[in-house]
């Protein structure tokens, strides 16, 4: 059985969002600061935090994003045997960081528009959006101790452990990433790219699957092997948003145009691999077109060119095909059979085949 | 018996920077990046990481400041009967995360200069400077985990709520800062002045003191009493801070000149309570020069008279002496009588009638 993957996300977000409204309405009042802040020793500003925290917040969160690492959280817990309603709560940790990471990057970037909008810091400022988005890296652990009693301190310890670890560790891969568009760092292998996105975009799905893991009471080594599979997804998820940016897709469609990455002048593992297998003729000609951060559709085409020829797609399509195939077997011998389990295989396989 | 803050802290300043250097060594390696990472699923560029986090983190430790959060972490631990040294790694959490904070605001305020130096975004840039800013955020917590064994469930549990409830309210503290100076407010009052304190100033005083509490195992009740007396200190010393900044002050002296916050168009307690009480020509007069952002040395003169002649230096200078007497009075009562608890009040003191 086959099941709709993109269909199953859509079915799923107005719960998650509806979880995070619980937590987070679009509306403050004293009550909810006083819960979440503890009682006001001298006096809330409440207007001011709606306008500076709430508002900004809703604004991100209402242009919309697929929810993915909600929903592996959601099917990981299931999969393992628990009841995944029981740890609704606790898909706002993925979820809210991840948005948090965007509002981040996006200033470090020093971006322009995002989801079809401009940048939250375009709209608040650079002050607003980064205190939002940093608000944002603590707040999904309040629903978390709220329901301490629910988790126990063995659980609570072990979920606290992850997401420090995690948090630690996504700094150091967009530490890789930044200093290299700085053009700090020597050469950057396939090696070195990977571990980047291990620990940029995989780290937030490892983090989802190991507190899912956790939740469902799984042992040590079954937690670890999960994350593994997760940090993989994320790794994949990450080359194939990579190769529908130069491609005919509809995500490089919504995003503006083909080629995008190239007009950044991004190091994407095509670029590496092309860069390290092709001519010193044609490696010269791609990173100058690179460094060109150029708009021009017959340049980006002709780099686009130069990555094909070397069959450099096909060798990032295979590596994350390949990648996820290898550590679902792993995983799969560790998990009972379920529907649960048959659409964690399928979920994994959407994220790699996606056109969106 | 008098006790000499300015040099106890001098003298506690070595241990507590060759701890956190213990933990972040200037010169990282691969054993060091696997200890506080994991072991690399593919492979790290240590030299990129070091570039784009130790280098900055260590050009801002190295600026010096005056240590005092971890001082009082120590003294706290040390008049509730525990031996400090052993809990000695921890300092680093409000050491550490003070410090990010400072990184953040300065990009948040666009600032120029901070302890002598330009800001860190302007050496490294703003990536670098939120990167590893955020990072400080989390990093100080590994220690703890790393610790695990020694603390046990229960304090482990404990200490990670007082941080994540402290690092949330801290964002909603500078939020109401981010508000006002933006003009998003109505009027500001003296209270939610002294809460936005209370959560910009007074959080990383507080969760110092809480966590040093249940470290030496204090009861829930002394845990929240410490920590409200550390708020009120942190409070206190911004007040102070601003004080100085108006006066003939070596701390104004050192920040190139008198004034200083007059120029920014600071709203300090000051401030309101003379718009609060002057007649409505004085307050206006006021509210057009700080509303100016002036250097003119005779036109900070003039906003400082009108603040004087309403006696607005006294009051703050008054309401920050009773405010730290009478939260020491409720302290006073729960510690047993000892060197540190002497220290604990004459440090208290020092906070608010230091000159520096």
């Amino acid at each position: 059985m086959r099941y709709d993957i993109k269909k199953l996300l859509e079915e799923k977000k107005p719960i998650i969002d509806a979880t995070i409204e619980k937590w987070v309405p679009r509306k403050i009042n004293m009550e909810w600061l006083e819960r979440i802040c503890g009682n006001a020793r001298y006096e809330f500003d409440l207007e001011i935090i709606q306008k500076t925290v709430i508002d900004p917040f809703w604004d991100f969160l209402d242009r919309g994003g697929k929810r993915w690492r909600p929903y592996l959280f959601l099917l990981v817990t299931e999969a393992l045997g628990a009841k995944p309603e029981e740890y609704l709560d606790l898909v706002l940790i993925p979820e809210i960081v991840h948005n948090a990471s965007i509002i981040v990057d996006d200033i470090e970037d020093n971006s322009e528009f995002r989801r079809g909008k401009p940048c939250l810091h375009k709209i608040f400022g650079v002050d607003v959006a980064i205190n939002t988005g940093n608000w944002m890296y603590f707040f999904p652990l309040i629903p978390l101790f709220k329901n301490r009693e629910k988790f126990g301190k063995e659980k609570f310890q072990k979920i606290l452990e992850v997401y420090i670890q995690e948090m630690n560790n996504i700094h150091f891969g967009q530490a890789m990433d930044i200093g290299w568009h700085k053009g700090w760092g020597k050469e950057i292998t396939v090696e070195k790219y990977l571990q980047m996105c291990a620990f940029k975009t995989g780290t937030l799905a490892r983090m989802s699957a190991k507190i899912a893991a956790i939740c469902a009471g799984a042992s040590d080594e079954v937690v670890e092997k999960l994350g593994h599979f997760a940090e993989s997804i994320g790794i994949a998820f990450q080359i194939q948003d990579d190769i529908l940016n130069i491609s005919e897709s509809e995500l490089a469609r919504k995003k503006g145009g083909i080629g995008e990455d190239i007009t950044e002048g991004k190091r994407t593992l095509m670029v590496i691999y092309t860069l390290q297998n092709a001519s010193k003729e044609d490696a010269q000609r791609l990173e100058e077109i690179l460094n060109m951060h150029t708009k021009d559709e017959k340049l980006i085409k002709e780099a686009i060119e130069i990555m094909k020829k070397y069959n450099a797609i096909e060798f990032a399509k295979n590596f994350a095909r390949e990648l996820v195939k290898k550590t679902w077997e792993e995983v799969e011998k560790l998990l009972p059979e379920s529907e649960a389990k048959q659409k964690l295989k399928a979920f994994s396989q959407f994220l790699i085949e996606r056109d969106v």
